[in-house]
């Protein structure tokens, strides 16, 4: 049970978007710009950074969202399945099931990259950084692993910090996932202003 | 030495925002609505929030420079005298300052939430919630208290995960807080939009 009165039943940091429309706007915008604006990261490839460091962070909801939207969009070959019942029960574990895809040796050092921020910025070493380099990362792309990394550890603490509650079952996140394929993060800001309308 | 090339001197966080302006409007509006925004929260109070939390994650450039907010904004009675070069050496040893300060009941149990986020969402306990709610902190306090904490969680990893410059001169954080009072966390996603045409 949430810690505080949501005044709402949506799922995660959906019910959080709900209760205080003001934060979720600039919450979403970011997120809206890191995972799914221009990169030359693909999209799936952001999305499995942020599951990892939601898994790092055992946060639930935020791992099984951000694993299904990785999935739907990741091409067939990467074999990627990840929203499983135990998965959900135990978020951490799907960093292994992340390191066993064929991905990419510089979305591989990106996501070491990533791994450091979880613990600590001061833990993001030269080393890690020149060994993303090696592999072809760009200076933009590591800025933006820093900052989806940075900005899953703020999301995580607020999904969980508030104690909001994370679905048990993998076909709550899976219903989702095309549709957010399609449209993004920005229809829940509406959504959460309409509900803050009828609430007023 | 930052990990990558910023193309731009300006120290700390803002030296990510003129490298990535795109990013930059959603943290400046994300911390405008937390930090200054309406609430029953004063805004140095808030700042003493993000000061707290910065100095537990150990990042000088974040620590100085909302302590230096903080303190412009403080009533005179609450002596708080945060931006020295101690601090800025080691940023965790603003929290007995902090504690040493006469702050309100409420302030304090509400520190301790934040303190708990700082560490993990899933260790903000009902106790802990229990506690601020018994010195009178309100619902949409512990949000916003949860939510700066966590923010804060993401700015300090930003900041450090690249490795961004923080001046040591205590000077360098006082400059600018009478300006910061005044005009908020808005003018420097302009000022780094206006860099970003200059650079194109």
């Amino acid at each position: 049970m949430p810690h505080i009165d949501l005044g709402n039943d949506q799922p995660g940091i959906r019910s959080l978007f709900f209760y205080r429309p003001e934060t979720a706007a600039p919450l979403c915008d970011l997120v809206e710009v890191l995972l799914r604006g221009p990169s030359t990261l693909e999209r799936w490839e952001r999305e499995l950074i942020a599951t990892r460091v939601s898994g790092l962070n055992e946060c639930r909801y935020c791992t099984t969202t951000h694993a299904a939207y990785a999935c739907e969009q990741a091409p067939a070959q990467t074999g990627l399945d990840l929203v499983r019942s135990d998965v959900i029960a135990v978020p951490a574990s799907v960093g292994a099931d992340i390191l066993a895809a064929p991905l990419s040796a510089k979305l591989r050092a990106l996501l070491a990259v990533a791994e450091a921020v979880q613990k600590s910025g001061k833990a993001v070493t030269p080393e890690l950084v020149e060994a993303a380099r090696a592999q072809g990362a760009t200076d933009l792309e590591l800025h933006d692993t820093v900052l989806i990394a940075a900005a899953f550890c703020m999301y995580n603490r607020y999904v969980d910090g508030l104690a909001t509650v994370a679905p048990e079952d993998p076909a709550n996140y899976t219903a989702r996932a095309a549709l957010q394929a399609e449209h993004g993060y920005l229809p829940v800001v509406e959504a959460a202003l309409a509900h803050q309308a009828g609430r007023d």
